[in-house]
């Protein structure tokens, strides 16, 4: 029997073991999740060492744990660095969600779950199809490191300094991400750049207390009136970010770049459809896929103050609050942007008001992979050889941390070979995993290592 | 013994029942809290009865009932209703509460719980008198008519249906509100005029669902700028309301009104003290007194939409949500003025959003009473003789639509009478209740009456 064989002869059970992990709601970003952060960290090491590798480890951060093994009997072979994450993201709003989020359901040929999609289906391929290599030949076609961390959704503030740690152990020629994700679902793709990202958490206060809005209305600002005034100072009339500087290091495309762009299949029609939407909006002057892959954003993920629940309350509040994550582009500095993003709020307060800002500690840089590098030329085979036609290059507008932290640290390239696809609602609710690309993914991940053994 | 005795040698009995009352948790606006409004209605009906008042009646509306009593037996001599109300405020947010809103807590001479400056503490007054007369002298010195409702909080909106139903069994020669709050703590003040309200609730929509900020962000609309941007445009640089036609009834005052304000004793420096503000805010061009009393007013109550719990997550909501009210002044409608709102947000909705609006199905006009009504005058002598200083007479910023009800519907003018100050927090967290104005209100309902039965 051959790995692939194997794979295909153990759909049900795989199907089953990944529901299990989709059950476990490893949400890193909320400290009353920490245990479950570890049992899933621990279902992780189990399932490594299941799948017959030797010396599974869980190394702790100063958040939540990584998890990590290697094979390396494989001389002469290429060695990779096998990405992917167990944490997942919040499962806000939960009344959104057709079925709970931690309890994984199958509809319409779709499993959905929060995480499912971003990673845990994606990265219980890659370790599965270990397993199916262990059973049916005993051994890997490659060298094989996992490194699985649970930060991924928090902007990885520990993978870093792990890295930094442990240069030595980590050596390869580069990292396969199993996070990443297909752009759509109409042909395969690679995924060659992303964006960096930084972010920051601001409050702006007025009265020391809540106040009657009818006693005190008129006479004291309102935080409420003030946040909207400085949330809507951020961005111009014609949709660029107003903070002085936020575009300087940006350069323009070039028309090689440009044209690349435009040659892609992008129907505008079809991406409304996708996030279902009436219109596209952004940034003057630039194309739907250049705003999204090729121009930096600030875009606010919260805005909250005053009273949300049922009926009315007549209140001024004492406080407004928003959090704002922008991504970034070449040249861009997460820090630098986060000053800068810091100056604008700090210039432009209401008066009467005051402001307090809470930096996000963690920050990405942009990071794209050069067109020929020979994990790409493998991704481009082993997808054609699963799909009958050769993948789309794609760029993404989202932040895989770990790309850009692989280059600067250990200057390994990354290929992202995820099997979400971007309309899985991962950050939404009812996110979900398609099953087909389940059974894809085993069959790509096995050809993949298989022909990267040969070159 | 007479009345006065009587209450004086009933302080603890009475402070007790009172916290047993304040214990309720009648939360009007919420309909988790339905059970509680009943109970409270029960006490209150129990409390009437236990007073000795014959035929005390819970009468049921379309939300929270009603409860009445009456005693006539005082022939030749004034009739009165008194008004007041059982329903409080929600208790959000409840992490700035020192003690249990619903656990009354004395602290320094101050009765900490939700409610009971507004309107428990004040309107058990008026029932706690009306015992005191029958225990002593077996009746009332005058006709007494008792209104206690459970929707204040919520724009009375069965109050005036009800009135309008019972025309004939609520004649009087003025309604005595329990209900209103003196100005200041320093000295005693009389409530002469009080703004109107209007509300409504708006959501921006955007995509039809939640997207990720990184992979969407920069080629759709976010609805949380948008919804900014919508609340920024509400208000001019100037402090002034943005919506076209918003002033168009407003009156300026008369020279002489504006003397009187003038004239009141007014510190802005102890006002800014008691709200715990840095400096005041406002329309342009207006004293503080002036905005507060005599300027009509937006004020957002509500803004949310998005991530809102620890740390971050990259999200473009698909809704932004914000709850409005505005106080009026003499001459504006809060139906036209609701109007004028609605037309303002549709022609200032940012491109790529949609827009819906709730209204809220209740509103309040202004009220004010002619300075030389014989309640007043009554008001005046009791406080004089309680306080050994004669009241100011002040406005008010608030909206109790009883008065303007009960004006329109009955032709009936209403004397506020209430023991609670305004500084005594009430729609904010740790609301209380000066221990010693319980005592003097006491007092002063009892002369109140006195004096009225010998007119």
């Amino acid at each position: 029997m051959s790995a692939l064989e194997y794979l295909q002869s153990h759909h049900d059970t795989i199907l089953a073991e990944l529901i299990e992990f989709a059950s476990i709601p490893s949400v890193s970003t909320d400290t009353a999740y920490q245990a479950e952060m570890e049992r899933a960290a621990q279902w992780v090491a189990d399932q490594l060492t299941r799948s017959r590798l030797p010396d599974v480890r869980i190394i702790s951060t100063l958040r939540h744990p990584l998890v990590y093994a290697e094979w390396l009997s494989a001389p002469g072979k290429p060695t990779i660095i096998v990405y992917g994450h167990y944490d997942v993201q919040p499962p806000d709003p939960l009344d959104k969600w057709m079925s709970d989020p931690f309890r994984p359901e199958v509809r319409d040929g779709r499993l959905y779950a929060r995480g499912i999609s971003d990673d845990k289906g994606p990265v219980f391929i890659a370790i599965k199809v270990a397993q199916a290599y262990f059973e049916t030949t005993g051994a890997l076609p490659v060298n094989v490191k996992f490194l699985i961390e649970g930060e991924e959704e928090i902007g990885s503030p520990s993978l870093e300094p792990f890295i930094r740690e442990h240069v030595d152990m980590l050596t390869a020629d580069f990292v396969l991400s199993a996070d990443g994700a297909m752009w759509r679902i109409n042909e395969p793709s690679i995924t060659v750049a992303s964006r960096g990202m930084t972010g920051l958490e601001f409050t702006v206060s007025g009265a020391g207390k809540d106040l009657h809005s009818g006693r005190h209305g008129g006479a004291v600002a309102n935080p409420l009136h003030a946040m909207a005034q400085l949330v809507a100072s951020l961005h111009t009339a014609d949709g660029r970010v107003a903070a002085e500087g936020f575009y300087e290091q940006v350069e323009a495309l070039t028309p090689d770049e440009k044209a690349a762009l435009v040659a892609l299949p992008f129907e505008e029609g079809d991406y409304l459809q996708q996030v279902d939407a009436s219109a596209t909006f952004g940034e003057a002057g630039y194309t739907t896929l250049e705003r999204l892959w090729t121009r930096p954003t600030l875009e606010v993920n919260g805005l909250w103050g005053g009273y949300q629940g049922p009926g009315s309350k007549t209140v001024i509040p004492s406080e407004a609050h928003a959090k704002i994550t922008c991504r970034l582009v070449p040249n861009q500095q997460p820090g630098d942007i986060a000053d800068k993003i810091i100056r604008h709020l700090q210039a432009n307060l209401p008066s009467g008001t005051r402001l307090s800002i809470q930096r996000d500690d963690h920050g990405a840089l942009p990071y794209a992979i050069a067109p020929d590098h020979v994990g790409l030329k493998i991704a481009e085979q082993a997808l054609s050889e699963v799909y009958g036609q050769p993948p789309l290059f794609v760029r993404m507008g989202g932040t895989i941390p770990v790309s850009e932290v692989f280059k600067r640290v250990c200057g390994l390239d990354t290929v992202f070979f995820s099997f979400s696809t971007a309309d899985e609602d991962f950050h939404a609710p009812n996110e979900f995993f398609r099953l087909h690309r389940l059974h894809e993914g085993l069959q790509a991940w096995a050809i993949y290592w298989e022909r990267l053994s040969k070159l």
